[in-house]
């Protein structure tokens, strides 16, 4: 589970910009276009393993949404937790892959999918013909096309679906589902995914839900330090900070990172900055994201200069005993004197 | 005249986002709340110095107007073309100040600002008590905060009025004024810079728009590089530029330089990436600004670690012929395999 | 082969300070302290496979000490040269394996490494009990270490022992071995490598020779770029550069790219900069070297943030048709101006 | 003051390398050629203003050396200090330029200098024709040129001689000189600053030791946070510290911050590093200097990628506290996790 910022706060409280999201169903209706979805509401067996921060709300909202589960994950005290919720529990992932037809997973980082799916008594090892498979964490695309290529040896079909929004978004079904597969997994899926999230996009092929993820947070971590950078330069210049994020929020520097979740404290109400940097998307997590950027922008050779000083300046940050602070606490890095 | 973006046609021709700007007036208002504004519309003879791409159309406006204006510059035709329209012309700063009482100056650089105000047939040198003097450059806070000194001696109000908006909001008279002085001063001054601007703000004391305004392009160039980074490497990922532009204008990613003038050619029409980085914003103008920036964060003991790294990318797409591209040609830059 | 800078050129031809190098014997002889060497100079048969630029010059010197060799590359040219001077072929690395106790290997990068030990008819597949593995391509320490492992669940003895010195120190036969594993193997291995090196160094357990490597070629690629610019700057300041060089060779800022290496033409001769960055190691290399190091990193958590910096650098360079040049052509980069 | 390492300790207490500084003369005799000195040992009377941490100790060698001096500092301990040597105290900087032919300047910053030079009762008022006026503090070359300027309208000579060693260097009478200005003014100079230094160079014309000075350091502190990274990452790849630095020390990463002034605790003795990063070379100093680099580089539209990021991670580490650590502590900061 590796957002975590309070999205869905953001937008019910204090904006109205964020109200154009449903218009993001035009991004999907592209694909959808005027074919029939091949996906069903009706409620069916889900198989669900990782039932953290993120994966324990989004679980539930199968549950409220008329599904029913088959859970598993290591803290038996999350299972216990769905199991007191109406779910069944199974023994491992190879089990479940024997039991339902529709998996999805949610976990920390590239070496737990690649042994939830990959390894012994996992899930590729029994999954059933014609099986769908979400993965929701967010990984290194290139373990996401190898375990869908598994998939597809066996059969079945692999989506990569990792989320954006947020332990609040994740409770209140809000979620943003940023898809990578064939059409077909995609329209089947989204039925689904809809009882968890608001906007379903369908990215392309395989890997692309993981790819468009790294690529919005490479640009999301750039533009919060630059607008900590921004934001501490114009006050040491004897600016005040509220008038300088209106103007901003107005001018060609604006961005997400301004306008909504400002990194300032007592510019914004409701946001990170505004409680001490608690809540939100945490810095550790912000890194982790970076360091499968560097790796894909290696791996592609692509030229990231500030994609890769963000990363430093977060790697420090965690150094020094930001790691569990909002990411916006960027700002109280560059800012600091003390 | 340091901006030269088409954010004019932006805002005509393709999107309605920005047909929120008129909520502007909200900073404003803060300002002059319920007390009269003391400026007035009334025609008025007004000195003019520095009739560039920028400066030329901003006094045409005014005379558009109904106002006389009294012009100078160093460059003879440009001196010719607004004799043309009907002005009159000075011999130097100093006969200009000595003639009319309010004077609006519009130059490339510190240095120039310095000569016109303080040098040799300066402004300053003959100003007049009471005059008010608005300086619409891009220059040095320090500088300006030095003119401001030396005009008070004298009895005379100056403001730094930088603008944002380019040459064709400039023709168009839509540009925004970021005004930094009195506020007795700025409510004189309005009704002047509405014969060529839109949005008129104030962001405090002397040197607070030259603040304002190299705050809001270190951003900007930020978010430029960063949003041509995950651009780039987006493709190199295998992802549709289209569907990725528009997935982050719909996340946590979206910027303006994402959103309203994306640097990929071919993802949105009207903006200089899709007319090969002509006009816009030039980047040499750009990394002028990062200068500015560097100095003022050297000068304030702040730190810009993206700034910098941005500021150094675009002097080598200087060095590299990019100076006179659209500052979106970072894209290009960061892309480019030959 | 990941190396060619000719540093046997330098060393014989205009510098005396490098005879030092006779004084590194001091750490090995640490490692070595009273006991007995285990190895041995008595001819044998090596196996050897890679016979690129780095690996055919090195195996000619084992076959001019005396010993016989069994070699293989994919590059049918080059196996028929070493079988002119002498050598046996195997058909692949699990025939070598099964037929020689002592393997060297000299490959590309990364996947290369792995294929050859732990692919089809690979080395580890056949490998003999007891059998010493000398790995000197220069990889990720995480292959070194699971090729280490294969190894020993067999077995045999890996050591991975990257070099130092580049294509004429590899025919002069006077590399530098930078060699990770136990104690005993590094013994054993110490008599043949001293028939392709001169400094043949124990870094300590697995994988610490690629550390070193890694350590080595981030700080090297990081002064290269700084001494570009400090004699880019230096010169447009109105300085002379050979006056500069001269005066940091003396001074705190003095580093093996200034003194033996100078990236600014003119200043040095018989270094690359002198003939238009031509020979030498090439940027495309050090960009590889560069990969490593931030893949490192990120695996470790540790802060480069000048080390990414300069792989981003090099990154750009390798775009824009820099590649083939050596690497010290950063001064052409940060310098141009066309 | 602006240098503080102990150079002296190094060059005396562990190392041999710098036993070649001797060697250094050669460059001097470059300048030097055939033709006599035109300086003169013969005690003279001195005028010298600023007698901090670097200024007591050289002005205690004048006069350890036979000159008489008259003295001037706005601290009136200082001044008192030498007072009890022997020095004779003048009223201001005019007094002395009224009463000496030979004043030595060693300053803060730039804009100290431009007041004791060009303010009110400042030298250049009551300079007399004739004179030599050496300022060694470190300061921006543009404003050297000015005094230089000022200084020859008035038919007296300025030199900019900016020192390197710190103060144990300047307590033993070992700094380094660069210095800028014509060869005649050098050569007048040269006997008086051996009675401070051990090496004087001649870097050319006005502003030339300052160029020197800037570049050097730029290059200085880039090598100083790369051999932080390397060390930091060796470490954390399982390398002994020690070993590392002594491989490295015979490689090509070899550097004077890897060589004699490791920033890695116990590596060297008698470093900083290995005394809580206590004397030497100030934190708050080398950004300092930075930020006249970076001054320099814009200035004259250089990039300087890497001592961009290396002066804003100095400017952070003053942010943090680590001001009045020796420079060295950027090991400290990199590395550090709480």
């Amino acid at each position: 589970m590796d957002i975590q910022f309070n999205m869905a706060a953001v937008l019910t409280k204090n904006f109205r910009l964020l109200s154009a999201f449903p218009r993001q169903c035009g991004v999907v209706s592209r694909f959808l276009s005027s074919e029939r979805s091949q996906g069903t509401k009706e409620p069916q067996t889900i198989g669900f393993i990782g039932l953290g921060n993120m994966g324990g709300p989004m679980a539930k909202n199968l549950l409220t949404n008329g599904h029913k589960l088959l859970v598993n994950d290591v803290v038996s005290a999350s299972v216990k937790e769905l199991q007191n919720e109406g779910a069944d529990v199974g023994d491992n992932p190879a089990d479940i892959a024997s039991k339902t037809s529709v998996i999805i997973t949610m976990l920390p980082s590239s070496p737990n999918v690649s042994e939830v799916y990959l390894g012994k008594n996992g899930i590729i090892e029994a999954v059933q013909e014609g099986s769908l498979l979400i993965d929701s964490s967010t990984i290194n695309p290139e373990v996401a096309k190898e375990v869908a290529s598994k998939a597809e040896e066996k059969g079945a079909t692999y989506l990569d679906a990792p989320v954006s929004g947020g332990v609040i978004a994740s409770q209140n079904g809000t979620l943003s589902f940023l898809v990578g597969g064939s059409k077909t997994g995609f329209e089947r899926a989204k039925p689904i995914l809809e009882c968890m999230g608001q906007n379903i996009f369908h990215c392309g092929e395989t890997a692309t839900g993981q790819a468009v993820k790294i690529c919005n947070n490479l640009l999301l971590a750039i533009s919060m330090i630059g607008t900590s950078e921004a934001m501490n330069l114009g006050q040491n210049l004897g600016l005040d900070p509220k008038l300088l994020a209106e103007v901003i929020s107005k001018s060609t520097g604006r961005c997400w990172s301004s306008d909504l979740y400002n990194p300032c404290p007592g510019v914004l109400e409701n946001v990170p900055s505004s409680n001490n940097y608690q809540g939100g998307f945490g810095t550790a997590l912000m890194t982790k994201d970076l360091g499968l950027a560097q790796e894909a922008a290696t791996g592609t050779k692509s030229a990231t200069p500030l994609g890769s000083v963000a990363h430093q300046i977060y790697r420090i940050m965690c150094n020094r005993g930001y790691g569990h602070l909002d990411f916006s606490s960027a700002y109280k890095f560059i800012k600091e004197d003390e």
